[in-house]
This record gives C-alpha cells, structure tokens and sequence, in this order.
C-alpha cells in the first residue's frame, strides 16, 4: 500500500519500497491525481497486481473511488469486486535502426512541434501504410483510457475501455479533413519525423518528461502484450463516470 | 451479375431475378452509387455471396472500383483478389414487448426528431445500462462502414472496417458533453423514446424509408452475426481510399 | 406586466389584454421560459418597451433573472439599470416573385431537410454572391442571440450581443469545409431551394411552427431595423452569464 | 516592387530598400507566400499604401492573384481595382506596470504552453471582465482575417473580413464548453499569465520569433488604429475564395 502527502507518520509502521513489497501484494491502493495513480499503475502491471486509485485531485479519470468513499475498500476482503483490464501502448523510438526509447503508455503518447515553430509535418503510418500526413501541433496516439484525456481535448472521440481501438488525433491540423482515426487494436503505429525537416519534434508519454526527436526519427506504437489490472470496487458504469467526470471537467 | 440503367440490352442476354441468381453465384458486381451498393449488399449477405461495387455516383465509399477501372474485374478470375468482411447491425423496434420492425444496418441505423419538432429526447442504453440522455435532433448508431457517412456529417470519428465498433454519433445535441462514443461491438444497445414523450420520433436504417416511432417504443441496435463480405481488387488501403474520398467530398 | 402559469388571482386585479397595455408601459417583465420570454420580447419590440425576463424554466439564455432573485426588480424604480439592444433579424419567404411569408426572429431562422428526406441541398447567398452550397440537414441563421442556441448545437460560435454579426451554420454537412461563417451585419442573405429540387423543405423562426418550403423558394434574411431592448439588473456580465448558462446546460 | 527568389537579375533595374521607396509607392506588390506577404503587408500599412500579393505559396490565403494571373496586375494602371480594408491588432505584453514588448497582428496573437509544458492556465480578460479561464495549450486572438489561419485549425469558425470582429479560440482547452468566442471589435481583450504559474508561455504575433512570458505578465490585444489596404483586382468573392483555399488546403 502506498501513500503520499502524509503529514506524521507512526513510528510502528515500517514504510518499504514499492518494488520490495509489489511482487507479493493482491492489490496495490494508490491515493493521488491522475498523474500519481498512472505512474503507479505501471509499476503494478509489471507485476499483475491490480490497483485501486483513490483520486485526490480534481477531475481523476484514472480512480475508481473518491476521498469520502474509503470504506468500499472493505470490499477487497470480502470479494465484493470485479477486474478490468486496460489495454496499454508500447511506445519506442527508432534512430538509424536503433531503438534509442521505450517506454510504456496508459494514456497516450503525444508528439508536438516546439514551443517556437509554427507547424510540424508528420507522417502516421498504420502496418507500413500510409494513413494521413499530419500538418499541425501534432498527434496524439491514445489507449481507450486515453480517449478522455488530452485526445478528448484536441477532439478526439471517447472510446470505452473494452473496445480496444487505438485512437489517433491530429492536434490543430491545417487539413480539414484531418480527423480522429479509430483503428485497429492490432494496428502497428509509425510515425515519422520526416527526413528534409530541420524542426525538432518532442514525444510525450502520459504526460511525461519530453523526448526530442529529430528529423529521420520514427516512433513505433503498439499494443502491449501487458495490461493494466484496474480493481472496480463500485457499480458505477464506465458511461456514468463518464458523464459525471465531463460534467466536473465542463465547470472547471 | 446486375445491372442498373441499361439503354439497350442483346436480346441474347437473358435478364433473371437476382433471388434466382445469387444461390450459385460466385460474386455479385454491382454498379451504382452507395445507395445501390447498399442495396444490393444486403441481399449478397444473405447468401454470403462476396459483392464487388463499381461507382456510378459523386463520393462512392461503398464502391470498390471507379467506372474506368472495369478491366481489374478480371482479378476476380484470375485470383488476384482478397475478401474484407464488413460488420452488420441488427436494428428492432420493439412495442408493448413485440418486435414490431425489423433490419440490418450496413451504414447506420438513425434515430431522429420530425421536421417539425424542435428536438427529441432520447434514452442510450448499453446493455441495459445508460450510456447518455440525447437531447437534440437525434442519434445515429453506425458501424465502421458508415463512419464515414451521416455520422462523419454529425461530428463522429472514422473507425476503420477491421475495428469492429458500433459508433453512437449524438445529432446536434444541447448538452456540449453530449460527444460521439466509440463502443465495443457486443455491446446491445437500446434507444428509447421516453414515455411521457408526446413527439413522435423516426428511424430509417441507411437512408431507408422512415418508420414512426411512438413514446414507450424501444429500438435496439446490436452487431448481427452476418456480415458483408467485399471483394478487394486494388491495393488501395482504406486510409488512401478515405483520404481521396473525404478530398473529393471536400469539393463537392 | 405578464404573468403566466396563475393558480389564484385576487379579483381586484384587473387583467387586460397585452397589446392594449402595452404603448403605455415602461417595461415588459416576462415570467416564463425562453419560449415565452422570446415570444413577449418580439410584441415588446414593436412599442420599444424594454423587457425583464424572469427564468421559470431550465436553462433560461433570454432571462435576466432567476426565480430566486425577483427583490431586484425594485431596482426598476430605483433607477438601477440599464438598457442592452439586441438585434433582430427580418425573415421573409419569396415565392414567384410575391412575399408569402413575413417574420421576425430573434434568436435564429432555421431551414432544414423534412423528417424523411435524407439531405437537401441549399444555396446561401450573401448580397446575390454564392458563399455556399449547404448538402446536408440544413442550415441556421441566428442572431448573436441566438448563437447560444441551436446554431451552438450545430456546431457555431459564440458570438457576444454587442458584436452584431449575422452567424450562417450548416447543420450536418456532407461536406467537411462547410463551416459555421460569422457574416457582416449588414449582409443580405438569401437561402434558395433549388428549383430542380425534388424535396420540400421547412422554415421554423425562433423555433416556431414550421413554414413549408418549395423547390424555387427563396428565404431572404436581413438585419432589421428593429431591436429588442433587454433591461440589464445584475451586474453579471454576458460572459459569465454564458459560463454558468453552458455548464447548467452541460448537466442538463 | 518587392520580388523574393530572384534567380538572375537585369543590372539596368536597380534595387532600392523598400522603406526608402514606400512612402512614394501607389502600390506594393508582393511575391511570395503568406508569411512573406504578411510581413510585408505590415510595412505597407505603417505608409498607409495597398498591397497586392501574389501568391508563390502552397496555400496563400493573403494572396490576391495566383502566379498564372499576372496580366491582371494591368488594373492597377486602368484603375479597375477597389481597395478593402482589413483590421489589425494591437499586441502589447506588460510585465510589472511596463510595457515590454509591442507588435501589430494582421493575422493573430498565439499565447501558448511550452513544448514540455503538458498543460498552461490562462485568464482571458474583455474590458476587465473576465471571458474564460483556458485551461490547455493556449489561446489564439485573431482578426477575422486571421480566423481562416491558425484560428480554423484549432476550431475556430471564418469571419468575413468586413464583420471585424476579434476573435478568441481556445487551443485544445480541456473545458468542453471552452468554445471559440467571436467579440465586438472594440473590446480591449487581456490575457492574463496567473501570478502562481511555475510556468512560462509563449507569444507569437502572426507566426513569428516566440516571445518568453512569465507569471504575471498580461498580453493586451485591441484593435489597431492603423488597418491594412489590400487590392482586389479580380471579381472573386471572399466566400469563393475561402472555398477554393479550403478545397486546397483540405488536399494539402
């Protein structure tokens, strides 16, 4: 069990690190924002241990329960809950041949142009085959759990979890007809920083620390072999919380 | 074979029903616009008789081949061909507990307020849960094939064939929340007309003749076990083929 | 002053007919939703009598006023408010050369497709210069008044009162450049059913009753030289009006 | 008379500075593409002389003519041309009472994140009023000559250049009721970078060298004094010309 922002600790409790204590655990409680319970849930699945996020912060997508409702967890002893796979994107980066990135993605994995250039040319390939070139701020490749994310902002469609699709959204394309491709879960993903350009690119996976990619890099998106094991504790249904989330997220 | 708008015809040439023909029939080549195509689909399906359409209209999604193309028709004997299988829907209108309507869908099954009517209020079940409250002009279910029609018109995304979704496109709703959904295909979906509804609402399944639906009236929407199998002459991929198709849409 | 929806009335007050009361009033205050607040506003403007719009329904765009804040009404007396003038538009249906229908709107004239016609295609003029050709469900004029309604369904802006434009959105277009336009106030605007158009199409006002429309009808909309004149109470600027407005509205 | 791209070039013509020659010149003609005729545009306007562009660009929706139209460029001795004004923004950034940097938009004003930045909070200020908190990548404000830019590619709708209006378009706001907003152009629009922001934003007048904001700076947008003169030589309507570049630009 992992906690965050606590404010006194006692001293009876022996506080060990995660990855000591994750290969024996059932389930791994996560409190946090979505940030917190995404980097988390990556640590878990390595191991198959489902999560549960508590969401402590303001819209929470990723957490199945809210700070008041902490006695539903009394649930994980009793068996009153059920499991739900994510599906999760491996992403890497390949320069001249060589995979010089890897990382693994919950939500999405982002390339944009830089703060100072004006556009960016991309080209997205699904299996070899050319699918759009991208002429904007970018694309976003995102899992189901993605769709709700910067995917819904750049406006993408929402995907429910069990549809496996992977979804890819142009950010701010010139081209009108650039929309939100729904594909294939099995599709392989390349996208390309073309050779002539002299812009740098920046791959963001969930969010995270920024990867500069050159003219020439690809990078490659696919379906994990793993998943994500998410803990439902509640009968609140996919669209509910959905609806209830977009709603907060409307008044934010 | 079948043929639509034929000036003059080899009186040798023996015209029968397609009913008659299909049974032993190897592939049905069918000329004509989408609606045509769409047409004629159906009737393939049931026998799974592969369909080849050959366009005669503007746009075309359905259509295989453009009319100056026809000499790749020789593929078809000489093996040079793959088979793509297209998803179906399902669509019932169900009353006081009876099916009252029954059709498969290959675009999309619409649901819509009458032209006089200043917007409808429409139930989204999936699998007995809710999925939404449409409030507006109404609300398509479409399969990956119709993606790219009414409910690419409404706001909706382009799903690829093999991802085998049902999509849920709102129609002008009020609500800003009220996005286009990308659902898992063994999702059963039911639209229902509430019953305090004193407005009258329609259904037409791709583009087909309207029937009216009353307050109470429940339609239910699911992937059917058929499916439409189309003959893949080219080694155009859907993208390339989409992308030309929304290019000439864009000037018409 | 107009009151609907009266349980009991104490009989020392005497009801009198609107119009006979109205060229002697100072102000219109007008309990309802928008509906009947937009139909009281239009027989206001005609005297130029400012009017209060008290919110008795849902969402309430055209209201100054809730339910809850009716004591600001002293401020009537008080002398503490202001006046906003919102601009109308002048609707008028020409057939065969001869006006055959006359109206005016305050929110938005909508021409639209009938409940069982698949697409109609109009033609939108500006000062007799084609701007476009709508293939789709149909197409809105509004007011910046009316862009906070259906036209903000359909996809349109929000354009502020005091920026005086005319707004033309496409409703469901086939075609993906057929984007909402925000035209020069001063603009003449012309919708043309065409005349080899099989379909009939429909004209509804404010979302009024539905006027039926020819092949060869033409809809010339202008900005008419009336306005309606809003009493401002509050000091709630039209920005927050329309945050809190559009988030009531995303729960709705 | 500015020429770019020159490969040889008579030594008889002599090539002066174009701030020497300006404040002589009936005409400037540009050739080039739009970032080419954008900056010279602004050169003209500071002498108050027209501009005719000429577009060597790939879209060019600055450009009058086309390359293949040079014979047109006889109107401006015969003197069959009009003149039309477009608007132009003020752009001033203000950090701690000064102003510290200062630019006019003919096309717009772009406050955007970082590269690395996942997401920036901006206050969008009309006359002191506050419009919206954008909570995204960043925000445009546009001239309705900027709206068919960068504007259109982030959602924004067209605005003909005669409405002058100052539009604001959220860049992939995470609020789905952060909706492009069209103003009255004499609004004094400021876009406020919070105090607390670790963050640092970027603004970009009409595309050019980013410029470092930091917590606390205002970028204060209003209508220009000045406005730009171009020529019209040809018949086109802006409507024809915003649909034949938008067909181009959705095949780009």
């Amino acid at each position: 069990v992992e906690k965050s922002n606590i404010g006194e600790i006692d001293p009876a409790i022996k506080i060990k690190e995660m990855k000591t204590e994750l290969p024996d655990a059932d389930f791994l409680v996560c409190f946090g924002g979505d940030g917190t319970i995404l980097h988390a849930a990556k640590d878990a699945s390595s191991f198959g241990v489902p999560i549960v996020g508590v969401n402590m912060g303001s819209v929470g997508f990723m957490a199945e329960l809210e700070q008041g409702e902490l006695l539903q967890l009394t649930r994980l002893i009793s068996g009153e809950y059920s499991l739900e796979n994510r599906m999760l994107l491996d992403v890497r980066v390949i320069r001249e041949g060589r995979v010089i990135f890897r990382s693994t993605a919950l939500n999405d994995a982002v390339i944009t142009k830089g703060a100072v250039a004006r556009v960016i040319d991309l080209q997205v390939y699904g299996d070899k085959i050319l699918i759009s070139n991208v002429f904007g701020d970018g694309v976003i490749l995102a899992t189901p759990t993605g769709s709700t994310a910067y995917s819904l902002s750049a406006g993408g469609p929402i995907v429910e979890p069990t549809a496996e699709n992977i979804i890819m959204t142009p950010i701010s394309a010139h081209t009108l007809q650039a929309k939100a491709m729904v594909l294939d879960k099995n599709r392989l993903i390349d996208i390309v920083v073309p050779k002539q350009s002299r812009k740098t690119a920046y791959l963001s996976v969930d969010g995270g620390k920024a990867f500069k990619l050159f003219s020439g890099d690809t990078v490659e998106v696919s379906r994990s072999r793993r998943c994500l094991c998410l803990v439902k504790l509640s009968d609140k249904s996919f669209y509910e919380m959905i609806n209830h989330k977009l709603e907060r997220r409307s008044r934010a």
